[in-house]
């Protein structure tokens, strides 16, 4: 065997191409990967549609994806880590080693980054190689489905739980995937109530099931308002910023308490106002922007949340498609129809 | 009125009276309490035993008991932010709110701190009066049987989250009702796997009801070798020291992970050894004495854990009685029969 | 004697009159204060200048100021740790005491705050009634000047220390007052490059006198392009925002290293615009809102800091003036032609 | 050139041979460096009179010795971050890359940890050999003497910034090399008293220089008594253990204000005993073990320290030998009439 089918941006444009591709040969310290399932990021679809983003960082020709999990085929010479039939997801962000991030710990920040699917060939496809260092071994209790969305997973544990959220009331505004995961992650970590904020209403029915105990329609109710009341007028412990919306972020700020916690993970289009005397200053807000995963605190306790089923993400999971689905997919993405859709390489 | 029914250790020495005493009378800065419902901790024991630490501290006459919850009868002419009716429950540690802890948030370690049912009149009375400082307004969702509990609730609650337990693993030597607790607390916090070791068979069947994931008679299985074979040979990554027990201090320390957590809670009678180069240096362990709990802070989550749920206390409660009935109740108390007992004042 | 002379603000507008007014009398929890000096903050010249702000919050008459030093007179018969002849300063937030904030250590950002000399009387007089909790005792090795300045002083305290900052490099955006001070506080605990930021000539002197390693005109350089060039393209470790100008806070941001810290201290006019994605998500920053003085952490830490002459806050007085020249101490301080101003009651 | 000079334990037993030994040879991740100084630590003299500890770890034949400063001779082919001509120096904790620790930032307590020195040759050659992640790039501007220290610092650093110091009492118990690098890491980084604590002469001489501003001979006053007089009755914010000595532990930790802070690093003989009760429990303690350097947070840090001065070392430098004076060296050592000893391979 020496091609593989693969989802691929060809040229600069929005859609993309199912085709065979050669298989990508691993270096000496790379890890061969048989893809059992991936699942698809809004990173994917704005790849796909060609958004301003896109245009400007994508080098096509590239396959995209890099949410997976799958299970070692083969291994460079001087990989000693991982073994072949090893069942195996990947943190994305290729780190650089030698960077000041990378040598003090902090290596998800590297000053010189590729992530997965983005700088170079990702997981649509049969086929994957990583750096070692990149592989992460999974729980064979973690079924497939699951364990090909460990990477955003992280990315809502990281948010989540930079500071701790035991007994404390916590906001989420914005419930795409990550939204969702988060409020997982709050509800198992023991927030005591945790209010979803979000317009579209599949999303907030998930935000349901997932353990939101107050939902919020922005365009029915006054976030501030009912978050305030619930709260005796002193605001939520923890905000949770996970829209990227410009309304969204000034609400989550005024319906947080004084000296409460922000986690910024959502990544708007363009700049962000804030009331910045009374709703940073005056309020001595603790801020954290949050990206990507702590490598690899962050994969240990997702692991830890998952194995123990502390956690349970198969409600995200609204779809499955093979790889030739992919219009299908990305179309009812693009339209707010899915949350998670999961693809199987055949 | 104008006496009431209280538990008194009239004179040095083994036992207590249930008798009549006059009414407290709430100075400009107190609050008069009416009991709902008493529990009964261990420090009560040792009081009622009269064991050394008890000879040397308590200066009979003195009613002792200090977990409790009631209803405001009286507040003096300087107290604000309590009024008659309300549901409340206290901190049993009155700080002097001028010395060094005092000014910088931690007044639950003050320099010159008295406590409730040791140093003052305490709880095991019809009447209590306590200054407002130390009130604490209680949830009505909140049964009373609960909220008597809240106090050595609170110890669980700070021992355990003096930092995070989320998707981490925890080990708790000593099922005592506050390691029992900390077990609960530890669960609804999204510890993923709780060690509990406990040579005691009924307190073992309790830390099973409140969430721990293994069980361990050290006096069966060597907790030491059972935790670290279910943790890869790294250990856990926190250890709730809830025993007073050397030899539980020494396996605690040997199953925990380089790099990890400790809290000390337990008090042992003498003096307590460690293998300091390999326990402590080598393993660069985090270690906490715990004290108490936060004013108020540890409160306010502890509420948020009851009030929403998380946390179930129910289980603990073994026996109920009026006060007549003490000596039977510390009988079995004594005789390690019984976990939590709520005392009622008729 | 039963008036004293004070500087009041009468009327709403500009200007403000000295005059003889009554003595202040302590109610049972307060402490009379005979002020030694008092120093101008910029809120002063704030009330003084009669800006959108001060309109919207001042009620006059009242007698403003708030920065000072002095000597108990008289106590209340409820106060206990403080007696006629201490020499004292006070914290200016006069917190409620029983708002959530108040009741876990964070009474610094009361809910129900009042500032000395903005909402209640205030330091401009011979006399100033401050409640006992808000009282702190000064030592004596500290000179009245120096002692005058602590309130400021602890902002710059709080702000620079909200995480350590030994062994790191440092940016000071706004060399007023705090930012000034700042430096010397960043200097004293161990930062190795402190990067001063300041279109004014004066304060930019000033700023080599705190400590300043490197000294920016952002009129003549781009501050960005140098701090990026003296760390070797990564930016500050700390980023210390003191200007409350929407450039510099772009600046501070852009030329800050990936994970570092913010402390945002100074106060725009108006809302402030970030690049949202880049210099908050993908940076991974770490932000602070920060508003007063911890109470009391900051005032023991700025004690030990001036006591043990760690810090040297001398060079910042330019002028010293009677009340009577209130007019010209004022002008000098609007042309930013003073730094700060140090007030005899005389 | 195939054969170097070096120091080496050829066999079990006290003593140690000058010898000519093959050049090592660098693998394809190595750097082979020229070693311009070495310095003597603690271990070296351990490894030297062969006492219990170093008969149990070390293998003969070895060269022993982990404290240099050097030039690069030679890297290996996949060698990116360093070239021929670095000036540098090395973490001396080898560590797996693989565990848990190292996954998380924390390799410095690597599960598979090897020493340089003590499990692999080391740095008492002309020549040593290390793993390219080992290496630490050192400033120019830092002489090779104080360079050749900059492991040991690393260790100060750390344990005494592991929580800040800046505006905070601080007590040293036991003033070798490490506890006089404290001095001066605390004195940098604003500590504002200081109490070294020390039977030597030399050495507490020593500890004014480094900047102690309290000087207490144990055997002649009672530190515990020292400390709380100066403090007020309350102790001191900060203890670092620099002694391993059991009476310094228990004065230590008796002399630590409530809430205080912890850092052990000094490693006894044997077991430690401590009045868990009042030390720990009821004191609210706050205690780290503290093992080598955070890698590599503490590189960058004590760079900073170093390059920009606000810590001198060279105070600490009391005798310069070369190789083949060893036995004189080690002798000094051994009788406590030095501090720290500089060798050249010449």
């Amino acid at each position: 065997m020496e091609t593989m089918k693969a989802i691929v941006k060809e040229t600069p444009g929005p859609g993309a191409k199912v085709k065979e591709v050669p298989l990508p040969e691993p270096g000496p310290g790379d890890v061969l990967i048989k893809v059992i399932n991936a699942s698809i990021c809004g990173t994917d679809v704005h790849i796909y549609t060609w958004d301003p983003w896109a245009a400007s960082r994508i080098k096509p020709p590239i396959i995209f994806g890099h949410e997976f999990v799958g299970e070692v085929v083969e291994v460079g010479k001087d990989v000693k880590s991982v073994k072949p039939g090893d069942y195996v997801s990947a943190e994305t962000h290729i780190a650089c080693g030698h960077c000041y991030m990378c040598r003090t710990g902090n290596s998800h920040i590297c000053l010189n980054v590729r992530i997965l699917g983005v700088d170079v060939n990702g997981a649509f496809a049969q086929y994957i190689s990583v750096p070692e260092a990149n592989v992460w071994k999974t729980d064979r209790s973690i079924p497939p489905e699951i364990a090909s969305m460990q990477e955003p997973f992280g990315n809502a544990v990281h948010a989540t739980l930079i500071e701790d959220v035991a007994g404390k009331t916590v906001s989420i505004f914005g419930c795409g995937p990550i939204g969702l995961m988060s409020i997982a992650v709050a509800r198992a970590s023991g927030a005591s109530r945790i209010f979803a904020v979000e317009p579209h209403r599949m999303r907030l029915e998930l935000a349901e099931k997932m353990g939101a105990t107050h939902l919020i329609d922005p365009e029915r109710d006054d976030p501030v308002q009912v978050i305030l009341d619930e709260t005796g007028g002193v605001g939520v412990d923890v905000f949770l910023e996970m829209s990227g919306n410009q309304k969204a972020i000034e609400q989550g700020m005024k319906s947080l308490r004084k000296g409460g916690r922000v986690s910024f993970l959502g990544i708007p289009g363009g700049p962000i106002t804030f009331d910045f005397a009374n709703d940073i200053v005056f309020k001595g807000a603790v801020m954290y922007g949050v990206n990507g995963r702590k490598m690899f605190d962050t994969w240990y306790r997702l692991t830890e949340l998952l194995r123990s089923e502390r956690v349970d993400l198969s409600p995200l999971v609204t779809h499955r498609f093979g790889f030739d689905d992919i219009h299908k997919a990305m179309d009812l993405l693009i339209k707010k129809e899915a949350c998670k859709i999961v693809l199987t390489p055949e």
